[in-house]
């Protein structure tokens, strides 16, 4: 197996998009390749993750039309589209890696595209909720704002922290994900809510006890894409290439037959996996993109992951140890909470902010000094059905 | 890169299923595991078709859920969802037989599932439409039977075939697969139509002139599932193992910028990249289990990968070219039109009966004497989006 090498980069504004997903995609593709210096004949397949374009743009098999549409490799190439909700973009981004490192391929992109806004936000909640085990949650009538407050009542009674310092805790969170997004010019928040206060995030409206509508991720129109080559080509293309090191995918089934709601098997399973592949331990890593669809998510995903104890990320980050020069510095992009959340596109997002960190493009006040050696990406696609995670590396 | 072989396969019964899309599979997955000998334990990931389970069942992500309700490889094993239209099941039986040969993964399952008779059959089609090109078909209000309706027209005129003669010749197979189909137990029209006449075709009800019902393939509940392993380990769990020789994938965009509708380049590049990746050429092949969505779209399938020249399917078809022992035998399961279609397994009940027919275990009259060597699958998705070719082979 050769190591792959990210070597080109693409990421439009989030927020609410005029464009269609098509043209969405296409300007994030177009950025990668240009950012890469290679043409759109050069890409020999197409891995992208799109969530719920059947319902948003009456639009299935996505790929193949960005694919026909930018006319990658001179048309006619392979290409699939990845469904794993939230995380569809992380399953093609290392999808599109095993193709490269098993020398199948020399040169293929991966990215997403959503067009969330398209169903407003009340609906999109509805129908995103499909996501979630039809069988048994459906009937129950859950979302995901459902789902992540019984999480928040969850580690508020495992670790007896009363449910109003938690809920400081969880703002905590908001606070310094919607700063970051602040200064991200791509973000949907950009230059919005960078001066949160935490009582105006528990003052906001309520969503789902304790969750506030500023505990939650918005919905979001977006894309992101990269390109990938062999490791040993990258230098022929960029100065600054960064590579994939270690991948993980887990996947989860109905909540009712979790043992617990902050602890799934699915990430834990994902992350070592993504660790154990990359030869690497928490300790190692220096930036963390991870899924904050909720507040208490960045809480949760932290323990299991390994970064802190059981437990132990809430107070870790009242203490900043998720800040910049802490213990490990978390969603310095705004994450899903300042950024936005295209859902499709997310995961790629993800991984174009650690590249932005790894070459020290990120924007002023979010980037890292020193530049960061090693970085993860952590996506959640349902309520632990699906996680990927991705380990990236400068090299030396 | 290492071979790979298919030790184990599943197949529902194709029509309509009171069982959910979880049940369907999980039946067909079972079977698999039983067939090959080995335990729901040792599978290390699952790579799962299925086109519109939202639209169906009001669930993404079905593979977690599969792979959950299985508890596969004693649980939250990398569980991925393709969507590919028609072609779903294809490609994810192509990437799985990628992560076998990259010597990442040992021993995993792939397959399909649909439940595309929950929609009912007009609404089915209006939804499954959703796989052309939204921005320029959609508004025309395009579907595949209009689709495919066009091809023949176009067939006609590029051969100077009179309609009424192509009429007959698309006719015979629906006559042919219908012949077929009512042999197989597990078929949608199992001991129905077998004795079907150009004239029952031709005179049954018109959907888009100038097809009849009797042209179109169904649709249909059903799953089908296959378990694949590195080639060296596969006479550890079976004697009849049967090698994936090749892949090939391609994709196609809107078909306003087509050159021709009988001439689709997707499925041409395709089906060159899996004889290539095969060291296999048309005449090798002496079994087929092509895309007959559309009677026209079994000839025209046939002159895209080489098997007729341009123009020469229809007569062939005519003088029993593609019936057993003929030139290359297609269809011997009945196909889509007579074994049924349920959107996102039928690429996995292709790649089933081609390894029951290298068994030697194909039902009674539709078993090819010898025993074929070679085998090959054709799928299809979208109205040319994505196509998808597997070579198998029995080895020696």
């Amino acid at each position: 197996m050769r190591d792959v090498a990210i070597i080109g980069i693409g990421h439009t504004k989030f927020g609410r998009a005029s464009k269609t997903s098509l043209e969405l995609f296409s300007e994030a593709a177009l950025q990668a390749v240009d950012d890469a210096g290679v043409d759109l004949k050069d890409i020999e397949a197409l891995f992208q993750g799109a969530a719920l374009p059947g319902f948003e743009e009456g639009q299935v098999t996505p790929a193949a039309f960005s694919a026909a549409e930018l006319n990658l490799g001179g048309g006619s190439i392979p290409a699939t589209r990845y469904e794993g909700a939230c995380a569809s973009a992380s399953i093609a981004i290392r999808e599109a890696a095993e193709w490269v490192a098993s020398g199948q391929c020399d040169m293929v992109m991966a990215g997403g595209v959503e067009k969330a806004l398209l169903m407003g936000t009340l609906f999109a909640t509805r129908i995103f909720a499909m996501a979630c085990h039809a069988p048994t949650e459906g009937p129950a009538g859950l979302t995901f704002p459902g789902v992540f407050a019984m999480a928040a009542r969850r580690y508020s009674k495992n670790y007896d922290i009363p449910l109003d310092k938690l809920r400081e805790q969880m703002a905590l969170v908001s606070v310094k994900n919607h700063k970051h997004g602040a200064l991200n010019p791509l973000a949907q928040f950009y230059k919005k809510m960078g001066d949160l206060k935490v009582e105006d995030v528990i003052n906001s409206k309520l969503v789902a006890d304790p969750l506030t509508v500023l505990d939650c991720c918005p919905f979001s129109d977006g894309a992101a894409a990269i390109v990938l080559c062999a490791a040993e080509e990258a230098r022929k293309y960029t100065d600054d290439p960064v590579y994939i090191l270690g991948t993980g995918q887990g996947s989860g089934g109905a909540l009712s037959k979790m043992k617990d709601l902050t602890k799934p098997d699915s990430r834990i399973k994902s992350a070592r996996m993504a660790f154990k592949h990359a030869g690497l331990r928490p300790s190692d890593i220096d930036v963390l993109e991870l899924h904050d669809c909720f507040t208490i998510a960045e809480l949760i995903a932290l323990e299991s992951m390994g970064f802190f104890e059981w437990g132990e990320a809430a107070e870790a980050t009242t203490e900043g140890q998720t800040e910049s020069g802490g213990k490990i510095p978390v969603n310095m992009s705004g994450g899903l909470i300042g950024k936005g959340h295209p859902i499709g596109a997310t995961g790629a997002s993800q991984v174009y902010w650690i590249v932005k960190q790894m070459r020290g493009e990120a924007a002023k006040g979010n980037q890292i000094d020193p530049v960061p050696e090693y970085g993860m990406t952590d996506t959640l696609g349902g309520d632990f059905g699906t996680l990927c995670h991705i380990i990236l590396g400068r090299g030396k």
